[in-house]
């Protein structure tokens, strides 16, 4: 079994509330990418941020980050394309990530493509209520098909995320018009707390996934929990031969003490270890994916 | 196992030119629907149809068509909300079938509500092109928060429907708010050929969604597969304690001759009394769902 690619989702729009430990600046964020690489993680996927935590879509604040990253640490570097800018146009919505894959100082390796669309409203369990009504977060297939095209031109690897089957089907489609090479990289979506918009965060969410993946497309699959747990999947994952995208920005992770991500990230690859599988070090992950 | 309920699809917006069976006029899905109601049916679906087959949005269509189902059986009637009033405002999407519940003569037992949002861009696999590129289902929260209050006020049963997993946990989550009386009637969204946007219409498919379905909820759930033959999955379906929703809005059958919606009806009949189950009459699907 191939060594297991850990993605550092570090901090995501991720406050510092349960957490002091998430990385805001362009400098936390690098310094917090070295952290993680020494931890076993080979990709950083990061969101730009304000110096108060509030999202930030400026991209030179991007290139800057990646610039840093670059100065610090050999990981690969996977940008958002920023959930707050869902009502640019697709051109607006990716047009940092093309402008820095011009010059190879701030050159990401990776670009998300979310498969699909969703309503996206926070549900409170506690409570029993919506805490709004009207979020959609919304990616035509015109949409999809643009991204999966300058992705492409810009020689970065699409990492196609899905948020239920229906993402995956869309994803499959694409592969099957030759719109996303092999192998697919592939983001499963579980989802706890009050994001209701994956699958959620069970044996059973994930298994929903898995068996409906083609056995005859490549697939290089990895797993997000958007607001709980990932370890209580991590040996599911890890000896299904999945991968793993983890971090601070999808949960605080108070029960284990309030980790760094680096932190976090050992514990994965402690049972990548187990499972006698290992981590993947960043040219390795780019070999797994076939990447140039 | 409690009895099979068997819905008739009888038309959706098919055409016919793969099977002329499909019924369009009042007329044509009164006798229809007694036709089915004959072969084991206990609940139609349908759509309201000009003439020449295009959708009609008619109000007074729909109340005609309800009062002549009325007249020739006692099938339960579940109105479409109708899917090319997407562009309507949530009001505007009910409003024919909450003025119809007012009359006895004209008042129907169901109403939809399809339990989130995706894309639904037909994509064509021989041609490996998408037909459209800019089509989605929108149901924001707050439109289905509007359609769970009026159709409970009405006094109909909603039929709470899936397209995905994601579409799953928001009915979960309306039942756990008390928006949604025991049992759901869940339909289970299966489709084949051009649509992607429900699960597969495979083993694994179908499992993906009744792994997920919760043991302490009380779910009554059917399964729909549109733009491809449901009979593939009926032993499972009907094995697992499932119920089914079939009919030639979701596929000309022509595999089988091109048959009327009775014809196809009997079959799944058989089917139930081959597994013991036999089929509801419409008392009795009342009585499954706890209908006044």
């Amino acid at each position: 079994m191939e060594k297991l690619i850990i993605e550092a989702r570090v901090n995501e729009y991720a406050m510092r509330k349960h957490n002091p430990n998430v990385p805001w600046s362009s400098e936390e964020i690098a310094r917090d990418a070295a952290a993680c690489r020494e931890a076993g993680a080979s990709i950083v996927h990061f969101h730009a941020r304000q110096e108060n935590g509030a999202p930030c879509h400026d991209a030179g604040r991007y290139a800057e980050t990646i610039a840093r990253v670059h100065d610090v640490c050999d990981l690969l570097v996977h940008p958002t394309l920023g959930a707050n800018t869902l009502a640019a146009s697709k051109e607006g919505r990716l047009s940092h990530v093309l402008e820095m894959a011009k010059d190879k100082r701030t050159r990401p390796d990776f670009a998300p493509m979310d498969m699909g669309s969703t309503n996206i409203d926070a549900y409170d369990p506690v409570t029993r209520r919506y805490v709004t009504g009207d979020q959609m977060y919304l990616n035509s297939t015109d949409t999809l098909l643009y991204f999966a095209k300058e992705i492409r031109a810009a020689g970065l690897k699409p990492c196609a995320v899905a948020w239920n089957i229906t993402y995956l089907r869309q994803a499959l489609a694409f592969h099957e018009m030759g719109l996303l090479d092999d192998p697919i990289y592939l983001g499963l979506t579980l989802t706890e707390g009050k994001v209701l918009a994956g699958h959620p965060a069970t044996a059973a969410g994930l298994d929903a996934y898995l068996i409906n993946l083609p056995k005859t497309v490549p697939v290089v699959w990895t797993v997000y929990n958007y607001g709980g747990n990932l370890l209580n999947l991590a040996d599911k994952i890890i000896a299904a031969g999945g991968h793993v995208a983890v971090g601070l920005g999808d949960h605080p992770y108070t029960e284990l003490g309030a980790p760094t991500n680096a932190q976090l990230i050992s514990k994965f690859a402690d049972i990548a270890r187990k499972h006698g599988r290992g981590v993947a070090a960043p040219g390795e992950t780019r070999q797994i994916l076939r990447m140039n």
